[in-house]
């Protein structure tokens, strides 16, 4: 498998910075702390650098990252939880292991969709909390993806994006949903209004989050 | 090369029928009338089943068709026009015959491109207009198209989408353009208001048109 983060671990939260970026993250922050469970451990699969794992308020951290790029730089910025290097595919860990596992736009890039989730699951103590998001391919992001994709552009060069229907298929009914991010990437600001114009739209959010059991 | 819109064209037009098609075709008329060239004689390539051309105010109109199945619809439907079997790749013309060369939504399914625009060009009368239509590959209706191409639904499964500067790189800069259908794929009426909205939120439209001499 290709490492399609490879030196991409330092500017990775750069664009969080930019003005639409900053606005889009927060967008994205709201709707997962709405969706979070109570617990007191949680495993991140395919934790990037840490961003989301240092917002989040759990007593125990693991983060899973296959590349060694990203789990570097993570393990640096986000001390405070657990850095395992693995796969989706393969966790390293028992049954049971966890009160909550979150996988966020992150299976876009696994090698095995099907494999990633089960194995989330298996990780999950029983009564605990799948948390997936993805990238949605029908929103004006997705297709933005696909085109950098097709130019080559990583990591969207091996990206594979999903719907929420695809989501459902894979996982059931989640017991609860989040959406965040209804603009398009050229919007112009202020962006709350942009946002709000693109949930008329009819614009499928960038990102779509679901909560499983 | 496989035909894409074989068994297509009965319903070819059914979409325009439905509310979200009649706005989104209305639409698409109004940016392409307000494009339109003066002249006497109009080349269509790919001209399907001779929607536009029914609707285009030339004395001589020419239809130039790839697929069989199109084609005897396209007859039937449109008896005004010159119906002609071929391929935008190599047309059946000498040069300099025509005062407007129509180009509509049908770069995303020839085999070459540039050979299709450089033939449309060779046509064209000196000082004529070529008129190219796309679906922009960064609008919300691009996304829904490619996710269809993946799941195998003609045409989609065939198409490769452009976008304006895709265009402009082809044709170098057009001496005028147009936009339309700014809402998207699950858009909710009054459709205005959404296209309204999709415009604010930064939404690429469904259609861009580029006018060249």
């Amino acid at each position: 498998m290709e490492d399609l983060f490879a030196g991409m671990a330092e500017g990775y939260e750069a664009w969080y910075e930019t003005p639409l970026g900053a606005f889009a993250i927060a967008e994205e922050e709201r709707a997962l702390k709405a969706l979070l469970p109570p617990g007191e451990s949680l495993l991140e699969v395919g934790a990037g650098t840490g961003y989301w794992l240092r917002r989040l308020p759990y007593p125990r951290k693991v983060a899973l990252e296959p590349s060694p790029d990203m789990l570097r730089v993570g393990r640096a910025r986000t001390p405070e939880a657990a850095w395992v290097a693995g796969r989706g595919e393969a966790l390293p860990f028992p049954e049971g292991s966890f009160d909550v596992v979150l996988v966020f736009t992150v299976l876009e890039f696994v090698e095995d969709v099907g494999k990633t989730l089960s194995e989330a699951r298996r990780v999950l103590r029983r009564g605990g909390s799948l948390l997936v998001g993805i990238l949605e391919a029908l929103s004006p992001w997705g297709a933005l993806y696909r085109r950098l994709g097709e130019e080559g552009v990583k990591p969207w060069s091996g990206a594979r994006l999903l719907t929420r229907e695809d989501l459902r298929r894979l996982l059931g009914p989640p017991e609860a949903e989040g959406e965040a991010v209804f603009l398009a990437p050229e919007a112009r600001p202020p962006f709350g209004e942009a946002d709000a114009a693109g949930r008329r739209a009819g614009n499928r959010p960038a990102l779509y989050l679901g909560r499983w059991r």
